[in-house]
């Protein structure tokens, strides 16, 4: 499956999988789950990062930067104004001007402000930022955020850290289906199965953190993750059957030979 | 992961792909796809090949029969005495002494038929084959076919060639905590995360013959579905997170740093 | 909906709630209970009875016999002659001619064993009962359960006192479109919205016990369910629209009249 | 279940059926579907009323307007403005001045704008109108209508008329979990199954009109939908039982007799 390859923002990527690098047990675990997770994407909330000194944040300072494009997060806001900030912050430091907008106002279940969003990537877009909002799977607003100049669209499966999977799968195939910029799934993925599904689904990426760092094994799971993305996107490739009511015989009935 | 091979009957399998050969466009692409899904069981009905010279059967002839195990089945059998009789006519033309009980009397479905299913098994077991029963998932019957002597237990996710799925995620889970042989999901499947899905219930493996060859690129599906499989396991052994009702946020509240 | 009733063995019933006898917070709740559900036919367990004088049973003491029908069942017996001698006994002691099989060696999910269900069935109908078996939802076991004279199959939702709901409610529709004898899912209900369910999928009567015995308010649960009985059935007779993947305005577009 | 009103800007209503009045076959059916139904509150478009002469309306005429609360909807609008524009009319032509807001720019899926449906809400509040506003599953975006002075919030189960039912119960049940306002169910439902499950997430009515007026018999299918709701009341005020995942005996094994 050559030339399958993620572009966004004029940026190629060979893997498709955006991995948070929070939560893990200790950072060895950390560097091992991201190799084995082919990761090209590491995503990670600014307000963690020692703004003044990056190179020695505790998570940042294992990793060679030159390998990777960091997707630094704004979570911890909770409205535009503050997400702009942060993400000036981010920028201004030298660490990335890719800023996935993350901003809630509810502590219960972290779910994006999708005014507050939109208007945040409004801001940053202008700004000359790269800007992946991270949004409920409302398709209006998938579509509103792509008009406001988003570099990809992120709709969560599920509330953060849940691992409820995907929630409404119709949704996530109705942004795809009208989508022009790269979709990735984001937050609330458990289960391999979930990302496999993601996939067929025809969204462009999937960012987990939680299934990852958090699972009995972090590494394996690392490459089961990476296994279940190739998986669904060589199966949404290949194109499925379609579902019937009724069986049908896999073997030629009419060859019947055994009198 | 090694050392997570698949055991029937004391022989060990490194796949745990179980591939259908009826179907496909071509014995080409027949042969490309066996390939791509890296099956080492090969599965296909008895009636459909002519036993008196297997060699020159249609679809046999272009396989390496030493790479394989051949697991021939009993379908078009609408009763033990039928299956009986093809599984002999099997082993007495030297195909194998391996076989998947297939019997259905009701042709819009092709369920199995309980009662018959074990009637069979049991005798079949008796005379020294290696039985590897197609079963509803109900869990009691899958039971009692490992007490008859099944070297694997095969439940249905739905009906053959429907590709709803796994439609009773529950019970195969029920008859996976119960078993003490393999269990492999047969029949049903559709999509890649329904593979991925029945591995990370702690199913051994699956059988798959129209998603493949009917996919619209079956060389690609098989490979896609290898991958699923191969996701599938990793990720059942790496244990995912449990599922929570409210999100908790992936990176660490506690270290906010930006004032 | 005149003559919309429910006939059994030659009975005929208006109501299409079985309702099950055990786990009351006390008789006077179970009394009114009983009441609020509308229920004509009732079920408990043989083995819970005083045989030798069943007018002075705890339970059955506080019921006017003559106004219900009884449904004793079979449970606690692990297999066919088990379940036959306690029919027997049910019968030789006058409680009735009526008889649930249940028949069940799995005490963790008390599903019904198929082989020994069916014996059971055939042996209990060539004497004479009226036989109605719990049995899995293998549409191919209750066909074959129906062949053996069953007055009506009663497949499980899902394990008893579980409330997981139907788990598969395409194998309830499959069981429904080829049967010709009375369906009634028995076991595993556990909202009101499940029953709803089950009648959509045509199935004639719903058999519950835990999820009215067990809910908080049992008696206003009774009534619950025997509403959602009803807006099922008529929902079923009404005939549902069809499912679309896409919109269409309720409204007709075509007569917009504002300028 | 006495005084469980349903109370939306101070007036009281014993039903908690909100009805469309398009697609009917005819008037008299549609007329018969209101009684059946017994709905106190009735929606339609207002672009499809002739605003200068209601009462000469093909709809309205056909009923008695001091028994009902009208609700007319602003549906055609595609953006505040417009659904602002269609409000004022509806007011200054004497119909009503509850107005339910439904605004999209997507004619295939007729999906609410998030941002314009908000903006319009904010507007008609300050206005004085009864502002009910149609709205996805995002439970931020329902706060936030909350908040902006919506006296119910009505959020889709599925795009209008595709009858697939609730999509995403979780996020209904969420939004439940958070409101002070009455949730209204609106667009998408199919099944009187569909009904009972909204009603059990704790909502306070639910919004029809496909499924009833193209129902085959439209009549009869009002009813269901009204014992639906019934059912899912009474059934969430009864506490349901509490999921398991293995079953328990619902008769008591300890008094087990027959020996």
């Amino acid at each position: 499956m050559k030339h399958d390859s993620l572009v966004i923002a004029g940026r190629e990527f060979s893997s498709r999988f955006f991995l948070g690098t929070g939560r893990y047990p200790n950072p060895f675990v950390q560097n091992e789950a991201i190799k084995a997770a082919g990761a090209e994407i590491l995503t990670f909330a600014i307000r963690r990062v020692n703004l003044e000194s990056p190179g020695e944040d505790a998570i940042l300072q294992h990793l060679d930067s030159t390998a990777f494009t960091y997707l630094p997060n704004t979570s911890g806001a909770s409205n535009a104004e503050e997400a702009v900030r942060i993400a000036r912050l981010a920028k201004a430091s030298g660490i990335s001007d890719w800023i996935k907008v993350e901003i809630s106002a509810n502590e219960k279940t972290l779910l994006p402000d999708p005014i507050e969003t939109l208007k945040a990537t409004e801001i940053l877009v202008k700004e000359g930022f790269t800007v992946l909002p991270y949004t409920s799977d409302d398709p209006v607003l998938a579509k509103r955020l792509e008009e406001a100049g988003a570099a990809a669209v992120m709709p969560g499966g599920s509330p953060i850290g849940t691992g409820l999977g995907i929630l409404n799968p119709y949704n996530i195939g109705l942004i795809v289906e009208e989508a022009n910029v790269p979709i990735i799934v984001d937050a609330g993925l458990g289960a391999a199965s979930d990302v496999t599904q993601a996939m067929e689904l025809g969204v462009d990426g999937v960012l987990m953190n939680t299934p990852v760092a958090k699972a009995k094994d972090p590494v394996r799971m690392a490459q089961a993750m990476k296994l279940a993305i190739e998986a669904g996107r060589l199966a949404y490739k290949a194109g499925r059957i379609p579902k019937k009511p009724y069986a049908t015989a896999s073997s030629q009935l009419e060859s019947f030979i055994v009198k």
